[in-house]
């Protein structure tokens, strides 16, 4: 298998997926569709739709055109986080990935309601997976196809909300501290901010292509720990890196007096986490039985990157 | 009929139903439960889920365990509507209805991620209604349970979003010009900044109870008569009613040089209208050969209300 070009086809799929799904400039309320548009067309790594993708592939799910409204969903509710982190009352960011965020862009107002317009337009979007085919009479595979559009709607709102990504924003922002069980709460926030929306990724891929519930419990975990492993491996280039290679500031935590992993339990216990952790990972994948080489070599690689 | 009564056993079981529905203040997120429960439990009128309710019981509706996660949803989008409408980006507003806004009492990075997790936990609570009763065994019926429930889901995403509440929004924050279409702009603001989670409400009421696609129709088309009746009645009583009637400061649109019907038609005109748009509203009510006294008098007073 050549990674990379199977990569880059993938990449040039997901892409066209998540532009079909996104609003046309048009109307009185142009403005926001152009803030939504910039802001989910930012160039970000599409991580969380190809994860998304090889899990469904992985369970056999055959039928793209069943995932891709979720494809485009999860990417808009992870762009819409961005947007709203980036506000001034927020992390007060005016670039990302090299380009002037959506406040900066659209005004402050603006950013709020694009990213609002995000949150609510993936669920929207979501919602159109709900579509059967008209020409399919059999009640019982209605239903299924139905409850199964239904389990994965579920799962994109708990994981994305206040129990999943928007909970773990708020720990962060209201810190945490030395006096005050910093590892539980620094997992939470990893665990949250991180991790929920990779196991929405492939908790959703999995369920749509018809895993049971034991073998969704399975991808959750696996996701769990992806997450973790890759934020842990992010404190651990804030420290090992050097700006050239990682294409922003290193040594930013340590600046920020910030607690990680690695301020938390030194470097080379956070790297024997990451090792763990990833081994648990692949562990819970090929207990599973199934084969995706692709999706295998995408999670080692997201975890021992080393940018 | 004893309208006050009535209306205030309704009132009851709606703060019971929403109540229920919201999130427990704990966990180390705690703040933002309690952001979230501020923001909601701050005394509305709950017109939205009445009309929700009422709809659902015009058409029959019988099991309300079935529409009591579309009643909390929509007034958990109502409020977090407002929540980032009070944001110092937006109409910068220190009080609502008496009380602290949100961002004032908890910060605004709070102010902001409570209104987020407040639009995203509609959602989630909405998908409680795919739960069917597990004692239910045919496809059909499961089958049609999970597709309303569906196509609910559909609706509140439509009219909450950019092409509804979240579009007429951006209109109404970009502001309207004498010299751009000005009428045009405005009824697009009304219908959807107020008429369109209106006509979400009845909406799900009435396909919830099974209403057809023609039934659906009427009820979509009398909402949109009602909430820009509503609308037009508030830029009325700004101009001709007092402080100690209304509750608020009068003439506020003359001081802040707003475009209104009034502004635009004159007040008689624009007393023609609501009347115009009432009897429109009532006949499309008369047209559906069904019987809810109590629904047929709310939608009088909520139009020729006097404050």
């Amino acid at each position: 298998m050549n990674f990379n070009k199977e990569q880059a086809n993938r990449i040039e799929y997901i892409e066209t997926v998540i532009k079909n799904y996104l609003p046309k400039e048009e109307g009185f309320q142009k403005t926001i569709f152009e803030a939504m548009n910039y802001s989910v067309l930012g160039g970000g790594k599409r991580i969380r739709p190809m994860l998304m993708l090889e899990t469904y592939r992985l369970f056999g799910g055959a039928d793209q055109s069943y995932i891709e409204p979720f494809i485009a969903a999860i990417e808009m509710i992870h762009s819409y986080s961005l947007v709203h982190d980036d506000l001034p009352a927020m992390d007060n960011d005016e670039y990302r990935r090299g380009r002037k965020t959506t406040h900066i862009v659209y005004g402050e107002a603006m950013g709020i309601l694009a990213g609002d317009g995000l949150l609510n337009y993936a669920f929207e979007t979501a919602c159109k997976a709900f579509k059967v085919n008209s020409a399919e009479r059999d009640s019982t595979v209605l239903y299924e196809r139905i409850r199964k559009a239904a389990k994965a709607m579920e799962i994109l709102g708990q994981k994305a909300g206040v129990y999943g990504m928007i909970g773990g924003q708020v720990v962060d922002i209201e810190g945490i501290h030395h006096e005050d069980s910093p590892l539980e709460k620094l997992n939470c926030v990893y665990k949250l901010k991180t991790s929920a929306l990779i196991e929405a990724s492939m908790m959703i891929g999995a369920i749509l292509a018809g895993a049971n519930d034991a073998e969704a419990a399975i991808v959750e975990d696996m996701a769990a720990n992806i997450g973790l492993a890759f934020q842990i491996q992010d404190d651990i280039l804030d420290v090992t890196s050097t700006v050239e290679v990682l294409g922003k500031p290193v040594h930013s935590d340590e600046r920020n007096e910030k607690i990680t992993y690695v301020t938390l339990l030194g470097i080379e216990k956070a790297k024997e986490q990451v090792e763990e952790l990833t081994q648990k990972a692949l562990a819970g994948f090929d207990s599973l039985n199934r084969k995706n080489e692709y999706l295998k070599e995408l999670i080692n690689r997201l975890i021992t990157r080393i940018k």
